[in-house]
């Protein structure tokens, strides 16, 4: 086997989730869209709207994945400081960015209706590829291995449309699951034995608890190998009857 | 004003939430329970199960916030290792706990039913206080200000009240907000000088994208003097009239 899955990190910029005001969806999308090709995240960061936080996380995590995802920060307002921070972070001006100026004031009709918060959004760091906004026109931006997207679900699930047939896929891995109303403390020990014998394959066990029904395990295993995911999926199936539990398949 | 806002990092254990199979939602009830009483996130991570990640992820964020909250990997499978990560993060054993063993086996019903796996749940590192779990008894811990939590959202809510009121809490940040259906682009230039005109106050806007309808843009004002921020969100409603706009509160 001698591709390689490749890695992935998400940064999520912004205080509305560090609040708790809003709850997060992107990387649930992101993580699936990337899954599918073979890009798995190896991290997600939450981090404030503060520049000197932006820029050495960016720098610290665009060294060691294969591919940066950024949500938030690149609307007209005051508190969005993605683009001055990404520009820092690769020691590059922000510059008005000639062909996202031409879309926005495509956009608002007209260079008069181009106040300084939808001027904003025309910076873009010298030297970075626009990303397509279908949604609501101001483009995202990529530098390097960076991909710089909005945060509104809508808008980025629209830009991450344009980014993923550009991205080079990996190894893509294989997940099959099994569930059960037993408790994971019955399957433990059976698990880590199943895990041994499939190598290549990562077996997680991921527990909830129903109210007023008791526990339900689901068993995941994931690995580059579809055969030897079926065949540690069977056998987690088997052991889940032999400990009186029946395997139901989702 | 004397007192300030403490500080607070999440750190989220477990591969299930990086592959995209869940949707945390753990983020968003720590963020609410902690902003009640004067704790604000500063950062979150999403981390593999791998020992030496979340040991250095640990090492690195404990130092420079006032509360680490941790959730995920403490169950009776192979790949919970946070018990094991901490202590090793900490510099100590892990030992089977004689107070979590006793729970647990009181709750299994026999000393004979502590297979492997669910005497795994009684590894708690030397020196760990425990934390009461309510739904499935196998308890938390506490290291010093390293609060290690279950990733079962009720498991997780459960132990977070038990935590909760022996936080020391600090300075409440206000919040209030208004939202109005104008795009974000035509109030930032009034939002940034609001900002500016309200020492102490940050105001953040959020836009959403309401398919068919266009943009709604809600408006937060944060800060510690409830005067202060009252008085910013009256002068951001105002703009949003000026704008052509209609505030409404939520």
């Amino acid at each position: 086997m001698n591709k390689r899955t490749k890695t992935a990190a998400v940064i999520i910029i912004g205080d509305e989730i560090l609040s708790g005001r809003t709850q997060d969806t992107n990387i649930q999308t992101i993580a699936t869209r990337l899954g599918e090709i073979g890009i798995a995240l190896s991290e997600v960061r939450i981090i404030p709207d503060v520049i000197e936080t932006i820029v050495s996380v960016v720098n610290e995590i665009r060294a060691r994945v294969d591919y940066v995802f950024t949500t938030g920060g690149i609307g007209p307002t005051h508190d969005d400081k993605t683009a001055e921070a990404i520009a820092k972070a690769f020691g590059v001006e922000l510059e008005r960015n000639a062909e996202a100026w031409r879309r926005l004031v495509a956009y608002y009709g007209d260079a008069a209706e181009m106040n300084p918060g939808r001027a904003r959004m025309a910076r873009i760091p010298v030297g970075a590829a626009l990303i397509d906004n279908p949604v609501s026109v101001a483009p995202g931006f990529r530098m390097d291995n960076v991909h710089v997207m909005a945060g509104v679900p809508k808008i980025m699930e629209g830009m991450l449309g344009h980014i993923v047939p550009t991205l080079e896929g990996g190894a893509k891995i294989h997940s099959l699951s099994v569930g059960t109303d037993l408790a994971e403390s019955v399957l433990a020990d059976g698990l880590e034995e199943i895990e041994k014998g499939h190598p290549g394959v990562s077996i997680g066990s991921y527990p909830r608890f129903q109210p007023g029904r008791g526990p339900f395990t689901v068993i995941v295993a994931r690995g580059i190998e579809n055969e030897t995911v079926q065949s540690s999926i069977d056998a987690v199936a088997e052991l889940m009857r032999r400990q009186g539990g029946t395997p139901q398949y989702s």
